[in-house]
């Protein structure tokens, strides 16, 4: 027995989102399909707005409704401290934190010679341009804690050698919470490097 | 700082979806907004289809574009055996083991006091007017082997007390592939007052 057409092409399209597989597919389209019509239009139109409206923003390369954006364009922030980081989400999760004040440079990816993505794939020529305007003093690397976001902190730093800029990685080590005894080796070792001074 | 608008509204859309949280609509969202346009406009218009092209079968109540629905009509399928199913989407899960060859009721939902839910939410009054045709042989009840399930079979089974049609309840037992170990009492007591007898 066939599924009505409409439920099959809405199941397909969920599947392609990560994370959902078939069977979450099939129940948020039954959910959506049982649901008050509203809904389904206000979820139809906000899955429009976001292409429509969200650009990226010509300075940091983060997403915004007008551009440049809202953390560009605060005279608050401080634009001689950019943090650098692989995604546009990853600037929400550091902005949660509300402990960062400067500004941010959005790769858009990290190296990864295996996908294919090499530095003309992303946004160094930006990074690079905005240190020879001679208004960043410093940078924090905030790539990923892995393979790719290390290679591409590494090639970071070799691009902008030379140019003055104070250059940092974010803290590697035992997350706040976890267990000594399920870190693995290499966060141990990062750890170990990377210890505080106790001050009394 | 504020998300852009767009992106918020998606992401407050997709946690009224079942089993979405805030994590995964953030993530969700940015996929989408990532994306391809194409993609977004394919779901933006399926989410809409499945509310403009779906209907109930004014038959047995199951979901379909052509009211009523390919089960109800079609010639090479028994009349006379009808399975009653809480919600549309149990119609799919029974048709993909593809064993039952009869029609379906749906109840469009399950009698429960505590979530103010009597007899008359549900399509009872329809059940009752199939059975009252002379049309319909047996029924197989197929409510969920819970303890609202349990009840509406009951509620069912009075209903159509002296009505001369068999009635039957799915069997409730140990899953396939399971472990007795792990199977609860009630499952167990179940499984053994179904137990069947083996050939030789």
């Amino acid at each position: 027995m066939k599924r009505p057409g409409a439920l099959t092409d809405l199941i397909q399209e969920l599947k392609r989102l990560p994370g959902i597989g078939q069977k979450t597919a099939e129940r948020l389209s039954f959910f959506i399909m049982r649901g008050e019509k509203l809904r389904a239009e206000k979820l139809s139109a906000a899955v429009m707005a976001v292409k429509e409206k969200i650009v990226l923003c010509s300075e940091c390369h983060g997403i915004t409704e007008r551009n440049p954006c809202d953390i560009c364009t605060d005279e608050k922030r401080d634009r001689g401290l950019v943090c650098v980081v692989e995604e546009p989400y990853d600037v929400y999760v550091l902005e949660n934190v509300g402990e960062f004040k400067g500004v941010y440079h959005v790769l858009m990816g990290v190296i990864s010679p295996l996908d294919g993505i090499g530095p003309a794939e992303l946004t160094l020529d930006g990074l690079k341009a905005r240190v020879d305007t001679g208004n960043v003093r410093e940078i924090i690397v905030a790539t990923n804690p892995d393979l790719e976001g290390e290679s591409t902190a590494t090639y970071i730093a070799r691009l902008l050698k030379g140019s003055g800029v104070k250059l940092s990685r974010i803290a590697r080590g035992v997350p706040v919470g976890g267990d000594i005894e399920y870190a693995d080796t290499v966060t141990l070792q990062k750890a170990l490097e990377g210890r505080t001074e106790i001050t009394p």
